[in-house]
């Protein structure tokens, strides 16, 4: 159903400029995405962590934002028996379960004008700023709503996994609206406009002491305040969405009803892309679901990297019947896959 | 600087009637409070568990709403190595992780004309009914506003532990207002009235994968949609109040600015009461705040019970200068210490 793009991956790390000479770029992946006059801009991830050079093989190195803004470098032992190093994206302090990351992300601007050859910002676009963002700012979903640009994003810190709003008109200037979803929250996704009256949006907490991945509806006056909380979607029998499943895309108007494209994992962390579809009135309800994947890690750059067999939507365009999903592969490059939305539509039986 | 009232507990279990002939109750704790007319009323959370007169007893039973708002009982040996039963709350199901509650809570009233003695409902006042609640209702704080009381409440499910609303104006009926805060939040505080024209409360959402036990403000149009969330207290260096900090009785209106009555526990979860004000406007910062705790488990009805070494609250009562605090003692019992206001103001240093 889909066809990947022959130039695939359209961004690497390499052709990403560090925000700082004491930054190597490790990764340039899960990409909000939204057409902007005639530009496609996307909305990349920038995973950086700390030059090694000078650093031993057997030493990790932890950066966060410090309380002044500037970059604070933890170094742990890879064998020291107090962390656990084992996942490449993090590290757990045992003896207080705290947890560092192995790098630290901001937002960076990527423009095209066929949308394969992008452009890529020599700055950052959104950096972390405050002290929720100590960890990194990532994935951030873009949507149009009047003549505004909203995006949402990751906001992480020791505090935990939150989200965070901001808007443009322009995509130069850019303003903070705070955080609209407490921790332990991600993977949000706002509707293109008002349902109903309110604006919508998918979220999916991550449960505390206990609980599921499960992707919840929330409804809000003004984008910036969220309640009427309602599960949407939970973890699935099917072995490739039996672990977690939670936003992808922001949802999709057609004329069938609003598309959904939504990441699950297994058991094992294999993350592939699903769909399904709601009445144009009603969100919460699903009235079409593809069983299988409708995406899913097969080519080397998703089933090897950084962090393989992942593939991630955070933003799709679509123009007439061409739907261009930009994602996210291995945890480490922007890659592109094209279908038919008709030819999607129907595989939601 | 509290004195417990010689007649504690207040109200025992054994006071209360089960909600339904195949049931016992285990505790009636963790009580919400208000005056209402000339009467104290407190929406009193009753645990109950499926009588175990037929079951022996190395078999523990696991009770939860069904589909169709029926009981259901999961039964369970002890010693069954795919259950970790050694918390007397819970029983986790190792293989998945899932976590089963060892009681099921419905919210009960119970009013006085002396704020002492009270009559308890026989019958629950608010009980399980959703898909979210099916492990139970649990915690109710309520506050008056205008001319409605508002009642928020834990609901757990095996989706997580969320915050429900519901409000009353003569606490015969009540109407549902759904989800405020999904999974996993609870020790919700709602502020009886605006500030700065917007509704306010503390929440405490629980980590995911990681980050603190902290009390973060949120604010809302309509107690309905919460929004601008910050963090207002997180755990501090001093051993009892290490572990968690989060929410107990609302807020009170003093003159000298917003007193708040937390809970804090210790990492091996001894839960004591701190103190601390806010400016009249703006709650999310702490002017002051008690060093030590002003309220701690010592008598036997605290220290042991249920869950020993719990004091606990979700409401005070203030007439003039005297402050009532009821508690919830060892998850078992309610009961009661009073104290003079402007000594616990003064105790903030």
């Amino acid at each position: 159903m889909f066809q990947r793009h022959p130039s695939n991956p359209l961004i690497r790390p390499e052709a990403v400029q560090p925000s700082d000479a004491a930054f190597e770029v490790i990764g340039a992946f899960n990409a909000g995405a939204i057409l902007f006059g005639d530009e496609t801009i996307l909305l990349v991830r920038v995973a950086e962590r700390p030059v090694a050079a000078d650093a031993p093989a057997e030493v990790v190195l932890l950066p966060s934002m410090d309380s002044r803004g500037g970059l604070s470098v933890r170094r742990i032992r890879r064998n020291d028996p107090d962390y656990d190093s084992a996942d490449s994206r993090f590290v757990i302090h045992r003896p207080t379960g705290n947890l560092f990351l192995t790098s630290i992300s901001h937002i960076r601007l990527a423009r095209s004008s066929d949308g394969v050859q992008f452009q890529i910002d020599r700055q950052p676009w959104l950096r972390p700023t405050t002290p929720d963002e100590s960890f990194g700012i990532e994935d951030a979903r873009v949507v149009q709503i009047e003549n505004r640009y909203y995006i949402n994003f990751t906001a992480v810190s020791p505090r935990g996994i939150a989200t965070g709003l901001a808007s443009t008109q322009d995509f130069a200037s850019v303003e903070r609206h705070g955080i609209i979803f407490p921790p332990a929250n991600r993977d949000v996704t706002i509707f293109p406009g008002r349902v109903n009256g309110q604006y919508a949006c998918y979220h999916r907490p991550m449960p505390g002491m206990f609980g599921g991945y499960n992707m919840w509806l929330a409804q809000s006056p003004d984008l910036l305040h969220w309640g009427q909380h309602r599960v949407v979607l939970t973890a699935q029998p099917n072995a490739w969405e039996s672990g977690r499943v939670g936003g992808g895309a922001p949802p999709i108007w057609t004329e069938r009803g609003w598309l959904t494209i939504y990441h699950a994992a297994d058991r094992r962390d294999r993350y592939c892309l699903g769909a399904f579809l709601s009445p144009h009135d009603d969100p919460a309800e699903i009235i079409a679901r593809a069983s299988e994947p409708i995406f899913e890690p097969q080519a080397a750059y998703e089933t090897e990297g950084f962090f393989g067999n992942v593939v991630f939507t955070c933003g799709t365009v679509v123009q007439g019947d061409r739907l261009r999903l930009y994602y996210g592969a291995a945890d480490e490059t922007v890659a592109l896959a094209e279908a038919s939305l008709t030819d999607v539509l129907d595989a939601l039986g």
